[in-house]
């Protein structure tokens, strides 16, 4: 176990290659060639545009005022920090800053129970001194001394602790309380606030039903008509999308090594540039290359347009879902919160997401599939959390040597060599498990997008809530109880209920070392290194070396990113839990956590308001998962402490413990009624007074023009501009820009598309299925 | 154990008493003064009227023909299966219909897997024949010899068994898919061929703010025309008459009273009756008692008039709760089934109950205090639970005879007689437990009341969840495990969790003689008891001796109960339970089941049609919760079985035992969605349709002044009814009367009250709170 000088080292080569990493990003994000690297979001919103016009020769890449780099290593800090709550909320949305208020929350329940903790629990246990007593032949690490593993058992110093978890809950519920009615407010505020947006005249209808002899548009419109006759406007039909979207995704790669082969041969005029056709260019007849993707563009041009053909034409290429508009706010709230059919598996209504927030290709599940996809994603989820060793334990079995050398004999040579031999031997096996958990979360997300959610903030907190899972079994507890997950699977169904606290609770404090390490590398260094934005700075220069030709492809090659809920979440509550399960048991752990929260605190302030992109706009939707899985930490805090105290003797203070679990599910169940309404339902008397205000502010508005085609899928938004463009005319009167992006798209023909950029007309064409392309080619208009 | 001979007495003996059980109500039934206690549903319906008029003498009383009484014998079966289910829905509502459906339920489940057990399993567990070959110093049964305890551990055979258990789900299963389909479609299809009905038009709204400046009615009449300007009509405030309502109950206590001596004077001129006026009429001055009656019956009087007087005038008798009428049922539906307020505490609404469903001592209960309620409750319901026996061991050890002695010293030469002695000794002990479970539905009745809910149909299910966690835990458990339910909660809490359905589940074949025995007690005999009414014949033989002194007393001393959902359902549960679990283990139970649904299909059919009185018609609200609970028996007997057959060392066929309730527990959720929206929500497809058939049929419809009134506290019925007669003049013009008891109203003055039974007016009053008062007096247009 590792004594205070070993975390003190610990300490001490964290510390230091976290200031390394921000002095790297002090020197890189001075330099005007990074500029697109570090503030993407500047360039988005507009604030920033390129620097060449100013600037001369190598003035343009390279920064030789050292003066700079002083301010920049000092200043990103108080930059973090420059706006306002309200700001951020314009600059970045409502989603960004409630995010950092996690941290916020993180720094109001630990900062006090921090002090209190070092005051009170630390004072009393190292007074009790039952350690120094003890043999020397149990070595008890310097921090054992300060955790509760020093207190005699039976002592009725125990009363302090057992005060202390209650003074802790208490504390943290009043947080947690305060902090949820807090954003539940700023939630509706935001809401109240929002101008004119398309969602909140829209449904989204699933299941409709198949009537013979009617199509599914006059069946949404006979249905809608008869049910809801004073509210329901107009839908827009769902079309499958899925082939001629993929179509169109192989046309672009296919134009951009095109374009690749195209920019080879402008450099390089003397030679054209030839490539094999067969597998993986490596085989195969040589051919032109020019010729050849230009041929096959031309081939897949047809494709498409015959596709798009069938899709317009072909009644079974409308699926049956419709994105159903209302004329009022209030006709759309009352048909997404009721039930419209006699049937409940028919006509099923929610609210429409945002159009560029929806998932397009889950749009089209039936709901007896759904319930069948729902069961094997739990089983699966299940089976990778407890059994993920499995496959990795057999891919390094076969990346051991002696399996290597039986699979493929022709190496033995290599192999043999000391060495490669000592590097596979210490390398390999690391390099599986790396390798998965670095793929972990996308094949969590795929599982969500298997589940059938339908829109990608969704997909985001259900990939966030299976990382979670995996993270609690196999960091939290996998660490705690040695052996693989299998192991404590078995351990689980074999132990009873009252034994299997115990266990845990006993190890608890002898891990508190293994987490400070853990956090330090973690939470200090692996922030800084978020910081610095290695990946996204290797991939732009390399994309800035071999593609860009123009400003355009400069925006597209930029990578601003975004938060990354779906990994960031469960990482902010597994230091949750580990805040309020040291907070009794070794207290000394709790400053680890708050540096963490603090430094996490600015870096991601610092990159909201620099580097990251909104994707969409939930306004806050994740808090009440956030929320009830802090509620789950306490709950585990306070069994892993009956747990530990109950092998302590404390016979008189241990019972009492057992009010607080049911005390804490009480204060759960309370939360939920009275918060949770607000993030998932929309209030009848919000919707009545946004309605009202807006007759009275424009009486005129053409809401029909407004709402059409705002829920058209991405890929034809392109094609109806060319074939359609005369009933567009109406709809520029209205002339609303919901989101701050204005047009990000994808398009069969780039050179086409970008034209129309520069025209106001796409303002509030918003609606883009980011997930399912290429990096999106954002189109600024400040910048064409 | 028993053996098969025991059995066979047991059932002798079991079938001898249902058979005498049945004759002696074959001999009760045609005495014609037991009319009313065998018949009180044809009374109420009118079908049946005072025989009086035409016989004389002893003929009014008792009958003297000798064929009847043969024919009454073998008459009631088929007499229970002439109606038709149409008809019982007409003749008795929805509920009861939908109730017996639960034994066609259980027939259909358990008729195949009977006679498939019977012809697979038994033979397999008969021919294995281990237990033959052991020695004889272990007695086994004979029904062991057919149970699975008879087959080798490690035999093949267990295949058998698994699949059987395959075969057993997916039937079981099946049947509950089928049957809910059929159950959701006769709700559908009852609630949209319902006349209008006032719950139909109604939301009740809780937790109205109170605004300072303005009354609650002001309140709610701004917040629903303004939030719902289309389709609100009015609503009806509800007053806090709990204390009023007490004391009219107080004056009709004394009434009685004096009606009792005033009788008595009667029938003895020569003295004047007298009473003492002291604690229970055991001591204090002695006074004319009909003096005594008449003077507090004025002072009383006095203090109604002036407490009515109060809740008119004080705006703080008016609770900030609802009853808010709708134009249409569309409306209705929308803002029942939406969110209405930005503070989800506030204006919570949800469907008005009918009328005399409302249990209105619950309404204004606010939103704090119902979540502290429920976790009090839930807490005393699981120490109910597993810690009832701590009481009631300590009223029997107060109950044992030292103890006694020790208490009350004097009563020692009483309790040294002998006879008294062994009298105590053997009795005392178990009246105390007897007395208890006598009393266990009330508690839990009225623990389900403190929790705060609305109607009496909700308050019935919820002590029936009650009282079937106490029956699983303290019955099915109980027997299994042998203790206490408190030594089993520390068993449970101390075995790991693969050990729990282990032991139990090799205790199970042991236990089936004993729950042999117990279905024959209590569901044979038992259930023919329920069919003689001995409780109701004594009582209202009693009353008719004491009390009755004109028709009215007849029908009130007349008491046809109702179905007891809250027993009867956790009953038919337990029989569920059983059979499904000893179906694959020891399949000779499943015939003493069988017998079972029969017979109390006929019992409970026939008491339907002859007695029972809906209180109210909840259109089969419960099935919901007795479909899960049978898929929650389904769930146990696949865990028990897979940890019997864990034991058996059948390696090979266990594992695949676990996928069973994984299905299971998928199955559920299916049907949760599939099916319970119909129970919980009504579509809006639903609401509009009759909404459009109503107007197309009544177009001049005043339906203002048919909701008016309805949702009004119906001790408030009467007086309204005298001071603000003449608006109720055009609501007669509606003259709709939706249930079929036309006036049942308990009164500070009945001489009063009587006169108005016999006009029209009261036709739609349906509204009466039922629970609180003394038995009701049922008023019949036909017999007065």
């Amino acid at each position: 176990m590792a004594s205070l000088e070993d975390i003190a080292v610990s300490a001490f080569i964290n510390i230091l290659s976290a200031i390394g990493f921000l002095l790297a990003f002090a020197v890189l994000r001075v330099q005007p060639i990074n500029s697109r690297v570090y503030y993407p979001k500047l360039y988005i919103n507009g604030l920033r545009s390129s620097p060449r016009g100013s600037m001369n020769g190598v003035l343009r890449f390279v920064n030789f005022n050292i003066w700079s780099y002083i301010v920049s290593f000092l200043s990103w800090m108080p930059e973090a920090l420059k706006m306002s709550q309200t700001e951020i909320i314009q600059h970045a949305g409502l989603d960004s800053a409630i995010y950092l208020r996690i941290y916020i929350l993180g720094l109001k329940i630990f900062v006090p129970l921090t002090i209190s903790a070092l005051l009170v629990i630390i004072p009393v246990n190292v007074s009790s001194g039952t350690l120094m007593d003890l043999k020397k032949d149990i070595v008890f690490s310097d921090i054992d001394k300060l955790s509760i593993s020093n207190v005699k058992p039976g002592s009725e110093r125990f009363w302090v602790h057992l005060c202390m978890a209650y003074i802790f809950t208490l504390w943290t519920s009043y947080m947690l309380y305060m902090e949820y009615d807090n954003v539940a407010f700023m939630r509706l505020h935001f809401l109240a606030s929002q101008h004119r947006r398309v969602e909140q005249f829209t449904v989204v209808v699933r299941n409709v039903p198949q009537i013979s002899g009617h199509s599914i548009a006059e069946t949404v419109d006979h249905f809608f008509q008869k049910n809801h006759p004073d509210h329901y406007l107009s839908h827009q039909a769902v079309y499958n999308a899925n082939r001629f979207a993929k179509l169109v995704r192989q046309k672009e790669r296919l134009q951009n090594w095109l374009d690749y082969y195209q920019i080879k041969f402008e450099r390089n005029p003397d030679q054209r540039p030839t490539s094999k056709i067969g597998f993986l260019g490596l085989c195969g007849r040589r051919v032109d290359s020019i010729e050849y993707y230009r041929q096959r563009i031309n081939v897949l041009d047809k494709r498409i347009a015959s596709e798009h053909q069938k899709i317009i034409k072909d009644p079974k290429a409308i699926l049956p879902v419709a994105f159903v508009t209302f004329g009022s706010r209030w006709g759309a709230a009352v048909c997404a919160q009721t039930q419209q059919s006699k049937n409940p598996t028919l006509w099923l209504t929610e609210w429409a997401p945002e159009p560029r927030d929806v998932y397009w290709k889950n749009l089209a599940i039936p709901f007896v599939s759904l319930s069948i996809r729902r069961l094997i994603i739990s089983i699966s989820v299940f089976s990778l959390v407890f059994f993920y060793m499995i496959p990795i334990t057999f891919v390094q079995s076969l990346a051991n040597l002696e399996g290597l050398e039986k699979v493929a004999p022709f190496l033995r040579p290599v192999i043999e060599l000391k060495l490669i031999k000592s590097f596979l031997q210490g390398f390999l096996p690391g390099l599986a498990l790396k390798i998965f958990l670095y793929i972990l979360p996308t094949v969590l997300m795929i599982m969500s997008k298997v589940e059938g959610y339908l829109s990608l903030s969704a997909l985001e907190r259900r990939a966030a809530a299976k990382y979670y899972y995996f993270m609690l079994v196999n960091v939290f507890l996998g660490s705690i109880i040695a052996g693989t997950a299998f192991e404590q699977l078995y351990y689980f169904v074999h132990q009873s209920a009252t034994e299997i606290p115990r266990t845990i609770g006993v190890s608890i404090p002898m891990k508190a070392t293994f987490f400070m390490t853990y956090i330090m590398v973690d939470g200090w260094a692996g922030v800084a290194v978020e910081i610095l934005r290695l990946k996204p700075l290797v991939i732009y220069h390399l994309k800035n070396m071999f593609i860009v030709k123009t400003d355009r492809d400069r925006e597209k090659a930029m990578d601003p990113g975004s938060i990354g809920l779906s990994e960031n979440l469960p990482t902010l509550q597994l230091y949750f839990l580990l805040g309020l399960v040291y907070a009794v048991v070794t207290p000394i752990l709790l400053p680890f956590v708050l540096v963490f929260f603090i430094f996490a605190f600015l870096v991601y302030r610092y990159q909201i308001m620099n580097v990251y992109n909104q994707e969409y706009e939930s306004a806050g939707a994740f808090w009440p998962h956030l929320h009830s899985r802090i509620v789950a930490s306490l709950l585990i805090s306070q069994l892993l402490l009956l747990g530990l105290l109950s092998t302590k003797k404390a016979a008189h203070s241990t019972p009492l413990l057992i009010i607080l679990p049911v005390l804490t599910i009480w204060f759960h169940k309370y939360c939920k009624s009275r918060f949770e309404p607000a993030f998932r339902k929309y209030p009848l008397e919000e919707a009545m007074e946004k309605d009202t205000m807006e007759k009275a502010s424009e009486p005129n508005l053409n809401l029909k023009a407004y709402l059409a085609d705002a829920y058209l899928h991405p890929i034809f938004q392109m094609l109806e501009d060319v074939e359609m463009g005369d009933i567009r005319a109406d709809k520029n009167q209205a002339n609303v820009s919901s989101p701050q992006i204005t047009e990000p798209i994808s398009t069969p023909s780039p050179h086409y598309v970008f034209d129309h950029s520069s025209s106001p007309r796409y303002q509030y064409d918003d609606d883009e299925d980011e997930d399912d392309y290429s990096p999106p080619h954002y189109v600024y208009h400040h910048d064409i």
